[in-house]
């Protein structure tokens, strides 16, 4: 597949289930997206917690009651068909994967669209930033910290974290950069020790692979969307429904228009 | 009264009912914020209006149902008697102006706080950018645009913006000033021409007073608090609660809090 594709036509090859792979890479400078969906009975206290929690779940968009169009970063697109695979839980409980969602979807459900870090990620190699785990070629890593979200009714939970190695010149050039990006998780949540945020090992991520951590360098943190679903795993909702992990949504929207105004 | 006073102290003033005047440069340096208090029954849909309207309505708190204590911004205050005076509105008719909401409280009731230009005027006369209509002593002009803001359900309606003239020079220090206050409105969205916003008569606002605008200065626009009352109206729910205008909620928070990170 060319990775110069638009986000029109790699969403089209989903529909006809033609890509079920992970998205990395794919729609070059489109924003992908963190999908959660769930019931509107709930949907009042998860947007709550989007709201009191925007570094690890900013909102790019959320639909109506058993709208399946997410209007404002990609109109005419269908979420219950346009991700490459998805996962379905049952009161906390991962029931299945499965790559489309029509034969899941009721008139109450309301879709949550939440900007993630491949959007800072994209501006820092612009910046020519080096990112360790996709020099490694593997997924970044993740780790649940001491720090507790706020919580909003039935949603609460750790924050939780990724991390990228960086010397000290680039992790204040990356403060500046993310910092442009509040769509995309912003500034970082702390560098430099560790175990202030309860993280004991760092080379023991609780998501994702541990990365090389060069003599020079400092762990540098960010709000990670992953917060978002640990926090659904605790609530347990009667359903949910989210993407699989690395099966991101291809928005329409531009990485560069995420930027801060 | 003493200006520098805490915002907690005034709080105490406001419940002891002895503060019944607007609120303008009293606790200085405190954010200063919109409430508008709603039926749970449609919270999800102006949580949803709030949050694909960021530039007029910047979520700064959201209680829970029934919870009068908005813990984010002031933990200790009591929303239903902290302001000096309220507006209560029954299906979009303004029905009665009262200095206390505790007999009309409903265990169903959800408050939302949203920041308001006080911050980022506080942020412009920090860098002696001359702000017109405080040194006019007058209100700030408001205007109804031809801009539809995002519905969300029931909520729709006319984007409204503040006025304020500045020289050529002061308009792009306005833009990277008041940029760095997302949480109050942020950057301009208009700065020139009014009538390509849909505004006829610059001097005749909808809202507020005309100011004067010398020969060298050009109009800014920037989105309005008063755009989330103007959709409350057009939505007409069963009750709604408000601030009464210029008499604001103060929280605990300090304006240069509000920067972005």
């Amino acid at each position: 597949m060319n990775y110069e594709t638009s986000s029109a036509e790699f969403r089209k090859l989903c529909r006809q289930g033609e890509w079920l792979k992970p998205t990395p890479g794919l729609a070059s400078g489109y924003v992908q997206a963190n999908l959660i969906v769930l019931p509107k009975s709930v949907a009042f206290e998860f947007l709550l917690f989007c709201t009191r929690n925007p570094k690890p779940c900013p909102l790019l968009d959320v639909t109506e009651a058993g709208d399946p169009e997410p209007r404002i970063v990609a109109p005419g697109a269908d979420i219950r068909t346009d991700l490459p695979k998805y996962r379905v839980f049952s009161h906390g409980q991962l029931v299945e994967e499965v790559t489309n969602i029509t034969h899941l979807w009721r008139d109450d459900f309301v879709a949550f669209i939440t900007g993630c870090s491949f959007s800072f990620e994209f501006a820092l190699l612009t910046a020519d930033v080096p990112v360790r785990h996709i020099e490694e070629n593997k997924n970044v890593p993740m780790y649940k910290t001491n720090i507790n979200c706020q919580s909003a009714g039935i949603f609460s939970g750790p924050l939780v974290v990724s991390m990228r190695p960086l010397s000290s010149n680039n992790a204040i050039r990356a403060v500046q950069i993310t910092g442009r990006y509040s769509k995309a998780h912003g500034t970082p949540i702390h560098l430099g020790n560790p175990q202030q945020i309860g993280i004991s090992d760092i080379n023991a991520p609780d998501f994702g692979d541990a990365v090389t951590i060069k003599e020079d360098e400092i762990p540098v943190f960010w709000a990670c969307g992953v917060t978002a679903q640990a926090a659904l795993l605790q609530a347990k909702p009667e359903i949910a429904i989210a993407h699989a992990p690395g099966h991101m949504f291809v928005t329409d929207i531009k990485d560069e228009s995420l930027a801060n105004d």
